[in-house]
């Protein structure tokens, strides 16, 4: 019996500090930011989250929606290979998937049911407004497989960039409510170097941008240092 | 800006052994059962898995097609719990979820390329006929979380009920093309006591029938022991 094709359904959405999509942590984890998931109605009722506050993790699906206009491919560039290197797209973890579905497993913070359901998450790599699809509790015997081979996915990406700013990223950070954690932020997006792998190699001073909490962010590689250049509030659109 | 419905395609089907509902292993994992998930076209193109040969595990996103009818409810009540008490959706892995989205991850054994694709995978809980919506490689360090706090799922079931065949089940058996390796399966599914959490008191001797490779087992419980009491094929429907 053939299935036509199915319709899901947006049941919340995603406040991050990732306001832009590039800079974003290639895999869940490697960052210890926090996130929200605000519930849509009529997803949003507590008793639908009686009994996940006993998990310490849980599978987030959503979709890649920045570039669901774009389609998909049959193969596609990691970054951890350098972006020469091809491979199918069913063995990477790729947006340009077919049904544009993505997976992140993520800690759980808290469950605000003060005004519908709002779950405080941490580690997730979730561009600001991600569309989420489901919730599931993370469940290890079942779901934790440590000594699973992963291909070319071997190490863990680590820092690897040393970040400092300039005097003058110094003192616009000051306008932002919170200098002292965006700084940090700052720098943990930045020391695991966000470039496009083909880039990395590239010292010659190029100049990036990068979105941040709706700031844009500026910055550039130099002697294997990032240096912020500056940090300018971006326009509401 | 507000998101339609998405609509997902069905990339790849799979043939399980499990034809009925009733039996299949309420996770991934518990039985080391073999199942096939074949690519449907587009999809079905050996270049789309290059490099998934050097992943050991898959995550297999899927629909519970079976339920999607019937909906979807706030709470539920999982059989782990006895089947008494509720929990809501959010925290349970129950297919009645808003989307019918499901997800598996299981041991990947061959991918076969001789015609389009199929690939071979192991503990997979999937009934016979699954439509899978994503294929993604396992990776332990955003994926491997063998700490994790899991609320009201502790243990991990295992085998609790002996199972022995009656004359009759026993000589049903040696029209089966593969006699002992069906009779491992049958007693294999049937050890981790597939009733109803609510049921599963019961002793009165209450008949059972469950699907396994298009035949229908008959089976009881008497005094702690799973007797099989009948092995019939299907009719083709």
């Amino acid at each position: 019996m053939p299935i036509p094709p199915h319709s899901i359904e947006i049941i919340g959405r995603v406040s991050s500090p990732f306001t832009g999509k590039f800079g974003i942590p290639r895999q869940p984890g490697l960052l210890a930011v926090e996130s929200r998931i605000r519930m849509l109605p009529p997803f949003d009722q507590p008793m639908m989250f009686e009994g996940l506050e006993g998990f310490s993790h849980v599978w987030v699906s959503f979709l890649f929606h920045e570039v669901m206009e774009q389609g998909w491919r049959g193969r596609v560039r990691p970054p951890r290979l350098g972006g020469n290197e091809r491979m199918g797209v069913f063995a990477t973890r790729s947006p340009f998937r077919p049904n544009h579905l993505g997976l992140s497993a993520v800690r759980l913070l808290k469950i605000d049911t003060s005004a519908g359901v709002c779950l405080t998450i941490q580690g997730a790599d979730l561009l600001d407004g991600t569309p989420i699809v489901d919730i599931k509790p993370y469940v290890p015997f079942a779901d934790a497989f440590p000594d699973a081979s992963s291909g070319f996915v071997q190490d863990v990406p680590g820092e690897v960039l040393q970040v400092s700013f300039t005097e003058q990223a110094r003192s616009q950070l000051t306008a932002h409510a919170e200098p002292e954690r965006f700084a940090e932020l700052i720098r943990k997006v930045l020391a695991l170097d966000p470039r496009p792998a083909y880039q990395a190699q590239d010292e010659g001073g190029r100049e990036y941008g990068l979105s941040l909490e709706r700031h844009n962010i500026r910055w550039q590689v130099c002697g294997g240092q990032v240096q912020v250049l500056g940090i300018e509030k971006e326009r509401p659109e």
